[in-house]
C-alpha cells in the first residue's frame, strides 16, 4: 500500500545517493524504502567516498552513467564525482524537475555530533538543502559492510513521511543516526554534542624508506548535556538533528563590532 | 619591530596552512606577514586542494616532507593530505605544543556566502577551530595566481593582532575576505549571505567517445541584507564573518518537537 500524501497530488521524485558507493548495503537499504514512497532516482558515488566532507571536484572531470544493479523500479547513474558533485549532477542533468526530496545514506558509521563536519553522507544533503531540496542524511553506528539494516526501515519511512508532509524550513536538513542496536527505544530531536576527535596518527616506514601516516584518533565527547545526539545515541535512541549551513556565528557579531579594527 | 603582545609573555606560535598549495603566492604573502608577529610554522598541502570543503584523507596514506622555499625563518612541511589534514598533522606530530594561532590562506578567490561550505581554506581554519585553537581564514576575491597581496597585508596584520590579544569564543572562526581592489573602503564585520551556485554543467565528449562534464555555475545572492558578506564586498569593503561549526538550526528544535514521530 502506497502512502497517501495529503498535500502532493502526485507521487514525489525522490534523489537517493550516498558516500558509501552506489553498491553499499546502506544505500541499498534506502533506496528500497523510498521506492515505497515515490518515484526513485539515485545518483551515487561509482566508489567510496567517506571523509569527503563537502568536496566539489573543479580540477578534473566528471563521468557519470545510467546503470541497472538490482530489480527494483528506481532509475540509477553512478558517477565518478563526490557526494556533492552527485545532487549537482542530479539537479542540473539528470532530472526534469526539483526532487520533493533528496536522502543520503544510510552511511555506514555515525555522522553524529562533529562527524557531520567531515561527512560525505551530509554534505550531500546539505548540497540538497542549498538547492532547496528537503533533504535527510541517515546514519547507522555500524562500520560493518554487513551491518543490518532491516530494523531501521520502520523508522526512516516515519521520518521521510513526517519530512514529505510537513516539510523544512528554507536551510535547514536533518541528521539522522541510529545506535547499533537491534531495538529502538524511540526518536529524540537533538543537538550537535560539542565533540571533537583526538589525532593519533599511525607513523609507519613504506618499503622504500619513507615514513607516512595513517589518519586515526579517538572520539571525545567535550559535551554531557541530556539534550545532545551522542546522549541520545549512547541511551538508544535514534537522533534527529536540523543541520543548518548558515554558518553565519549570530552571537558573535556584537563583540566582534566593539574591536579596534 | 616586533609587535608587543598585552597577554602574552612568549612570542606566539603559529600554525600557517592553505588549500591553494605550499608554493602559491598567497600563502607566501600569509607567511610573511606571519614572521612579523610570531614562531611560524607552515603546514601546507603540496598540491592544489581548492574546492576540498572539510575533506580528511582515512582511506590513504599520508606524506608530510620538511622543506625550505624561501630565506623566511619559518619551519615548513608540504603534505600529500588535505588543508585539514595538515591542521591534524601539525598539532597531533609536528608541533609541541597547541599553536597560539592558525591561519589559513590567503585563497586565490572568493570563500564568502555559502562559499564557506565548498572552502578548503575555511575548512581549515575550522579544523583549528575544532583543535580549540583561535582560528582565521583569509580570501582573496581574485582567481589569478598573479594576483596583488600587498596591498592585504596591513588589513591581515591588524586582524590577526585583534585575535591574538582579544582570542576568540570556542567554537568561532573567522572567515575575511577582500574585495578585488586596490584599496579598501575599511572592515566590516558581517553575517554569511544566503546564496548557492546554479550549476551549469559544460558536458564534453571525450576522445573515446565517451561523455564527461566539467562543474561550472553562476554565483546567484538570494540575499540583498546590506549586512551580508556579499554586501559588503560588492562595496568594496573587506568582510570579516564569524563562523560557527556547531551546525545545529537551534530555532527549528521546538517545531520538529511537535511532528508525530
Amino acid at each position: 500500500m502506497r502512502y497517501k500524501y495529503k498535500k502532493m497530488t502526485r507521487r514525489p521524485l525522490i534523489l537517493v545517493t550516498n558516500d558509501d558507493g552506489i553498491t553499499a548495503p546502506g544505500v541499498r537499504a534506502l533506496i528500497s524504502v523510498m521506492n515505497e514512497l515515490g518515484d526513485v532516482v539515485v545518483v551515487a558515488p561509482d566508489s567510496p567516498q567517506s571523509g569527503m566532507g563537502h568536496a566539489i571536484t573543479i580540477n578534473s572531470t566528471l563521468f557519470c552513467d545510467k546503470i541497472k544493479i538490482d530489480d527494483g523500479p528506481q532509475i540509477e547513474y553512478q558517477s565518478s564525482g563526490t557526494p556533492a558533485d552527485c545532487v549537482k549532477l542530479a539537479v542540473s542533468e539528470i532530472l526534469n524537475r526539483k526532487p520533493d526530496l533528496c536522502v543520503s545514506g544510510i552511511n555506514h558509521g555515525s555522522n553524529a555530533s562533529i562527524n557531520v563536519i567531515y561527512s560525505g553522507t551530509m554534505s550531500a544533503a546539505i548540497e540538497g538543502g542549498i538547492e532547496g531540496i528537503p533533504s535527510i542524511g541517515f546514519s547507522l553506528l555500524d562500520y560493518a559492510w554487513s551491518a543490518n539494516f532491516e530494523h531501521l526501515k520502520s523508522y526512516i519511512k516515519r521520518i521521510t513521511e513526517n519530512v514529505l508532509e510537513n516539510g523544512l524550513p528554507d536551510g535547514v536538513v536533518l541528521n539522522v543516526n541510529f545506535p547499533k542496536s537491534v531495538e529502538f527505544n524511540g526518536i529524540k530531536i537533538c543537538r550537535q554534542a560539542r565533540a571533537n576527535w583526538v589525532e593519533e596518527m599511525d607513523k609507519r616506514i613504506n618499503p622504500h624508506g619513507k615514513e607516512y601516516y595513517w589518519l586515526t584518533g579517538k572520539f571525545v565527547d567535550l559535551d554531557g548535556g541530556e539534550d545532545t545526539d551522542i546522549w541520545a545515541l549512547n541511551n538508544n535512541y535514534v537522533s534527529v538533528v536540523p543541520v543548518q549551513f548558515d554558518l553565519t556565528a549570530h552571537h558573535f557579531i556584537q563583540k566582534l563590532n566593539s574591536w579596534k579594527m
